[in-house]
């Protein structure tokens, strides 16, 4: 990858930083070319930092602040009391035009309140959301939204379908990307009222995107489709919940191969095999959160990652800049919006009781 | 287990019925004494398996009908037309007081409706619920909703909560069962009104239940607490993603230990081991929903499973008559109902957009 630009990091956002930060800078830096970096920071702490890490320290300029957003800080707070914190700096060099994307392993929701409010959203996306890719027995899908918008209509689940699609289309290098919305069931009675809606004005839109009708939790890992569309109340269970069964399996597994002599001998045999299977589900190679929607490239790295993770996020960044994310974002929302009824997606249905025995709330999971 | 009681089973529900299901009879009499079947379903078919397995025979009773439910069989459908199912016959068994209790393998939505008209629900409980328990880092927890109901006020979560709780004591014997909703965060202010309301209707009242909080989608696998109260959306997008990330994790482990030869002969000295993972992990241990909140014990069993799995399902019949499961839920229900202000779960709150940046919609995912 070889590019002019500019990234700017919140240098002080993440457990393990600002140290990580630079490591991941400079371990970025292996497969990136032409790209150079502001770090907002204690110059104090970082200094010393890039010293170890001369190719890092070749290509960053530092921007001193003292000043932090706290992992337990609330955004509203954080929003009227942090404007000298390196977050909140990092994200003005965006706006300002210093820098093309900005990287933070810092507090979620302080880094969307203040990226919403600083960048503001793409033109016709209501909500920003929070997306991130992950593997699955087909490869690598896209999940949005994970946690911005606890409940969401019709409208903004289509958004993040557009967005969602150009994500996989662009920066998974998918050709004709599929798009599931994340339902109860396949069938299209099933549901709540926004899944419904959503599902109907994608079905009826001109859009040349491939939407695949709605998907179920098992589809996920199965990698039915490339794009999963949900509510970020449904998204972030279902995230957690993935990661959750996937420690509790590899707990299980290491339980059973160190339970007696042979197995011990067995798995020191298959080895190097686990360790493959291990580094395919690293969720460091997965990491790197994006916050769709907004009017700046702006990328979440995970709050306890190391070097190697946040080096990640960084090529996340990278990735969106150079693949023109924001544009063809705009370019595929405004064909959609030309191409379909905005009337249709407003709910004009009387409200029903979901658990009637007309069976729309019963779903199977036998 | 031993006890002098009569199930009702829907011969005729499940992919591979009935054979499965007489299978299922047969095995689950290796570890019942006490306990004799009705059979509801074709006679032509029934006869035949049933004088394949003498020791099922000896302690069923066939009822003959060749009406069926199908899978896809709308619930509203299937409540009108299917009068004279199987499925439907074998739940008048049980308002009729011939037996105590009845599995069905079938389509989920119908038998719920059915269930739902035929038994109707406990006193004070408004939507019954599905419930299921599963492997966790600690044991076992218990999950519901999960699909029954598609929305669900704090109300509902609140008798769900009790439900479970009520379970996970008399069902999986646990002393002082700790009671968790699902959310997107551990914070007061995260999540929609319904869970936080919910919460504080748990925390407020005077029931001794161990209410431990809010807890998030990895908290099911680490088995943080016993019982998860949550929407039927959630539960079975949460449940379904569960299933789904073990499958593929199991596939990436296939791939990993049949990659090289030498990975092959680790596997094999390992193979004792790794069967012992696989049944800790086998879906037909858990299989057996329980349709909870109803006047009478509804188990549904999977319905691709086999012959091992539907005895599963018939022993968690078994335990929940065995141990007064719907008395225990009817007196607990009462003294909750007693002990709180039932005006504090109405949602008197302005409405509230999620996403602004006061960060009430905003959740970490890092």
């Amino acid at each position: 990858m070889s590019d002019n630009l500019t990234l700017s990091i919140d240098a002080m956002g993440g457990d393990n930083a600002p140290d990580m930060v630079v490591e991941g800078v400079d371990t970025a830096l292996e497969r990136l070319t032409g790209v150079s970096f502001l770090l907002f920071g204690d110059e104090a702490r970082l200094n010393p930092l890039l010293d170890r890490f001369p190719r890092a320290r070749a290509v960053s300029q530092v921007r001193h602040t003292s000043d932090v957003v706290t992992n337990d800080a609330k955004p509203a707070h954080a929003l009227r009391q942090g404007r000298a914190s390196s977050m909140r700096l990092a994200i003005n060099a965006v706006a300002d035009g210093e820098a093309a994307g900005i990287v933070s392993a810092g507090n979620t929701g302080a880094l969307m309140a203040m990226a919403k409010f600083v960048l503001k959203t793409l033109p016709g996306i209501d909500r920003p959301a929070i997306a991130t890719y992950f593997p699955t027995r087909r490869g690598e899908s896209v999940m949005l939204d994970l946690g911005a918008n606890v409940e969401c209509d019709a409208e903004n689940l289509i958004q993040f379908a557009v967005m969602g699609e150009v994500f996989a289309r662009n920066v998974l290098g998918l050709e004709n990307p599929s798009v599931g919305i994340l339902n109860v069931g396949q069938e299209d009675l099933k549901g709540n009222q926004a899944v419904k809606l959503a599902s109907q004005g994608l079905m009826n839109a001109a859009l040349p995107l491939h939407f695949h009708g709605f998907v179920e939790g098992d589809d996920i890992g199965a990698g039915t489709v490339d794009v999963i569309v949900t509510d970020g109340f449904t998204g972030n269970v279902a995230l957690k919940t993935a990661e959750g069964t996937a420690k509790l399996f590899g707990h299980f597994l290491r339980e059973a191969l160190t339970s007696t002599f042979t197995a011990k001998i067995g798995a020191l045999l298959a080895k190097r095999a686990l360790m493959t299977f291990k580094m395919r589900i690293d969720p460091r190679r997965y990491n790197g959160a994006m916050l769709v929607g907004l009017n700046g490239i702006c990328v979440k790295s995970h709050g306890g990652t190391d070097g190697v993770g946040f080096a990640n996020a960084i090529h996340v960044a990278v990735d969106l800049i150079s693949n023109n994310f924001n544009e063809s974002i705009k370019e595929d929302y405004e064909k959609f919006r030309a191409s379909s009824d905005p009337d249709a997606l407003k709910d004009n249905s009387e409200p029903t009781d979901t658990n009637t025995p007309d069976g729309s709330g019963a779903v199977a999971n036998g």
